[in-house]
């Protein structure tokens, strides 16, 4: 079958062998559309590169990729039967499989299982074989592309409840790509006054007063953090979302935040960055800081707020898959909010 | 000065002194508007008759109620200076002052403060003197009916804050009047999924709808019960809010209630309504109940929410104060949201 | 092999086929110890008979009881790889295995499981052969007698993580059962004050100061509610959890429950039978009610806890498994902390 | 009266005017003993001698210093009637008067009160003149010494609260000193396993196991982190305090945090210090880091707590005033727990 591989370097639409069921408690998943991650990015660049020898891919070999897809089911195996999943069913999926076994999983933290299998098949080919417990189906009316984007909401809805946010918190967004226009439309639903985006591409700014933002602004050409202070009176912000990934916005993000308030750090950064944490501010401000890995029992929720979300500006960017290089491109250039990989067609 | 006072029976619009600021920590405010409260209704049916003799009132002596209200400052006592109000500044306030000293207080707890002073003038008459701390500046460009709502909307974000509500929730209301209307409103813009109201008149669903509700149940004219799990895939509902007094709404909110949920009490039952609690049923169904008392710590958030709220089913339905009768009388019908007496004309 | 069965009515020690591994993912476990629970005693009652109609229990056949045992492992199926178990490791278990798969599962509430397997085999018997999942280790000194009481101690520990205590909480319990007692100490180990259990046998009440409890009140000889207030200061308590099963507990235990304060009903009640909750008081008291189902994610800190909670009185009764009726006699007296059953003698 | 003074360099016993009762609300008190806290030391150190000049001391001043103490009720203003205060009552007290009104105080934050007055009068001095809203009357039977470290168990049990323990949770504690010997009591009270405090003074080292530490750790004579990976079984601390004040302390504390887990930085570090936050690592790790500015709302509770609280090792270490520079380098000699200046002796 066609797949999106990593071919350190670049990435290239091989012919890689078509997965099949070999356990009874699998389903088979056609492939609708598969969308890019910015973590694809970091893997594309090779920083995972080491990992990938380590679980034993030589060199030359394809490494599929993708986590984010959605699909319909072709096969399904005779012990995958609590879900009641029949071939036709459209689906989305969840990347991680997690053991059920060991002591982060009896522990309620699933996020750490000692045992997850995150990478089996990338999502950006034909097929995949998944385990039944990945598989969500969705309603008959729901639109593939759409249902797509239940991972990265699944993980954006981990960071809004981690944040604790109540009708009227102040919140801000630094960053307007995928993630962070997801934490938009979340902060939004979860009663965000102040609703703030701080993004330097003007075209995003747009998206993002579209998407219910009541303020942007733009950190290259104006003091973001005086803007900020100006915009809550002085207070801060109750809640504030890294999602640029950008060094300096950690900065900016820290010195925005209310008396009390929540920082999130929700990018990858570069491997080895060290945020420098003034600990006397930290005393008196009282803040907490956090980080969000993973996206564990949040599907069913994540299915259910599908609905809730504008996914417009986040379907409207599609690529053939023979066409990933332009994919990844655009995707690198910075103005699509999100960059999909359309398989419905033959 | 004219004051809408209770007379045991009736209320009616009577000529009591004008308060005056007595401490220093004081301030005047003249009303703009003034609303009434379901609670309202309890006082005038009589309810309280024996907690006023034990206060003081003699028979015959008129009695301000009120604690819904909106104005504009026009004096300040002298050492009332933290918050920077000066006369002509638009307030809306909260009708509990809370002394800061007692065990309660103390232990985070004001809703509970043993030295409350609630009712030492009502609301619905043209002036009242507050406590500093009672009085809360809005926008310049608030209009004062819609800050007249800052009190009901601080004890719905109470009530929301309790339940622990997430994006994607299932979320279930009881009755369609001022409490419900917020709840539904505030329950959105939490991130509910599936929100329902349940309420036998059709202009309150058609309101309820067009303020966000994504179902609507008639609860005279079909199986409630039966159509919410129906609306739920036979899951039930996260979160359900009893706000509309009625006993027969109560065993339906919680038979509609999903397991792990919560169920929150809103409205005032008559005295001494026990609900029967099956604590079979309620084991294995794993519920939360509660309820809400006051709104402690709410206001400065409650403000802000204003902007976040649509109002314009709560300040459609304005008296004179002179026809208090009629307000009240419209209040029962049970077809406004929200009835409102307006002291801006003389 | 040997095991207490309940035989509608009574119970006797019956020879029932051994159980064998029949699945790669399982373990099977030669049981050391097993002990009566509270909800044993509703099965033998009776109350449950329905239920084992409908999952196929013919008359006169022997129902395998208990879901509380430890001992060693005997056999490893070939997939059981998770958690390196060998034989000869001392281990305990937790009765419910859950799916992973299902809405309840990925939504974070496993206790909810639509495929949960509870009482495939009871753990009154010589054998027990389980998933791997449910099999937990223990450190190899610990005392197999103390290591049976993982499960109970797991139900009360969620019980005590959902009244959300705190360093200074005061803290009542009502019952001095099993339950109760491993509740105290729990609430000790929270930082409860005012420490007090409401029991009405007078041994029950002196293990029960020797465990920690600063104040017993005996119910049947004193107004257990006015003794709870004078303790209290009138304040009355900010958690109060119902461990006896008594009707008439419940109301006391309400009405000794603080402003703002959680009572949590612990005990498994008669049928049918419910609680009233009076409206107008719950209002003003502002409290919260919860039960607790199941201790779901919990067992990986129970079995930390073990070390942490005194067992003596828990491990001092113990019978043959021959002399099972005795053994639920005992229990039924109402003298016992806990009754256990000893399968390590040939 | 006789007060300790900081005189900028050192601390003297100074005479200065005996405070007087200047408002109704207030009450005066006869200081029985205050106590050295390490954040005095940072003031002796001249860290906030511009602090000082701002507010309007004068070189030569004597600066009255010391927030922990407590004593005997003298005088009691015409309005501090709430707590039902006498001369003669025993009484502990809270250093910071908050206003009540401002935002922070409406919004449920006293620790960021705008209005906060924390230092009219130091506690290490004969009288200190307090609102009443700071006064917190003891059982008759408490002793003042014990009653004399109700704030720091105020600020150590807001530290827990924000830690979020439950029974089970795997504790360190970095610090041996007053804060750290506390959070170790709270620690083990909120029912912590693998109790571990790090600390290099052997000292202090034998202390924390009498007071309840299952290990201590000598970070200057072994591999701090290793030895914690050893105790934990390699999954780390699920909540680690840092209350050593020392930077080295800070990466350790990091490093021997479980996934998921909590760090709070609980000292005063040396002005600008940032710690280097790695945030690759805290990905992964999931980790929360807070600290703790204040202790608003816990007074009750830190009463009732002393109860609770072993303080032997803490009152062992009394002063004369007029010895206050032994007292001081006994504080700095880093060998006591606590150092305590008693002003009961004429």
């Amino acid at each position: 079958m066609k797949s999106i591989c990593y071919m350190r370097p670049g990435v290239e639409l091989i012919d890689i062998p078509e997965p099949e069921i070999a356990k009874p408690t699998q389903v088979k998943v056609k492939v609708a559309y598969a969308s890019i991650c910015g973590s694809n990015i970091h893997t594309i660049k090779g920083e995972a590169d080491d990992h990938f020898e380590e679980v034993g891919y030589r060199e030359g070999m394809p490494i599929p990729i993708g986590h984010e897809a959605s699909g319909t089911v072709v096969a399904v195996g005779s012990e995958a039967t609590v879900k009641g999943l029949k071939a036709g069913d459209k689906v989305t999926y969840y990347y991680n499989f997690y053991c059920g076994k060991c002591y982060f999983c009896r522990n309620g933290q699933e996020q750490f299982c000692l045992n997850v299998v995150s990478d089996s098949c990338g999502a950006m080919g034909e097929y995949m074989v998944l385990e039944e417990q990945q598989v969500f189906k969705v309603r008959d009316d729901m639109p593939l592309d759409k249902a797509c984007l239940a991972e990265p909401l699944s993980v954006c809805m981990r960071g809004i409840d981690l944040a604790e946010l109540r009708v009227g918190s102040k919140v801000a967004i630094s960053g307007g790509g995928g993630v962070g226009m997801l934490l938009l439309q979340l902060a939004k639903l979860s009663g965000a006054s102040l609703l703030t985006v701080i993004e330097p591409v003007e075209e995003k700014r747009q998206i993002a007063l579209s998407l219910g933002a009541a303020f942007v602004i733009d950190p290259f050409s104006c003091d973001a953090v005086g803007e900020a202070m100006r915009i809550t009176g002085g207070l801060g912000y109750d809640a504030v979302f890294e999602a640029s990934g950008a060094k300096a916005a950690c900065t900016t993000c820290y010195k925005i935040l209310s008396r009390g308030g929540f920082l999130e750090f929700f990018a990858i950064y570069e491997p080895g960055f060290e945020f420098p944490l003034d600990l006397s501010d930290m005393w008196k401000r009282e803040a907490t800081v956090r980080t969000v890995f993973q996206s564990p029992y949040m599907f069913p929720r994540a299915i259910a707020a599908l609905d809730l979300i504008n996914t417009d500006m986040f379907i409207c960017n599609k690529f053939k898959p023979e066409d990933c290089m332009q994919g990844f491109d655009a995707h690198l250039s910075g103005k699509p909010v999100k960059v999909m990989f359309d398989f419905t067609t033959d």
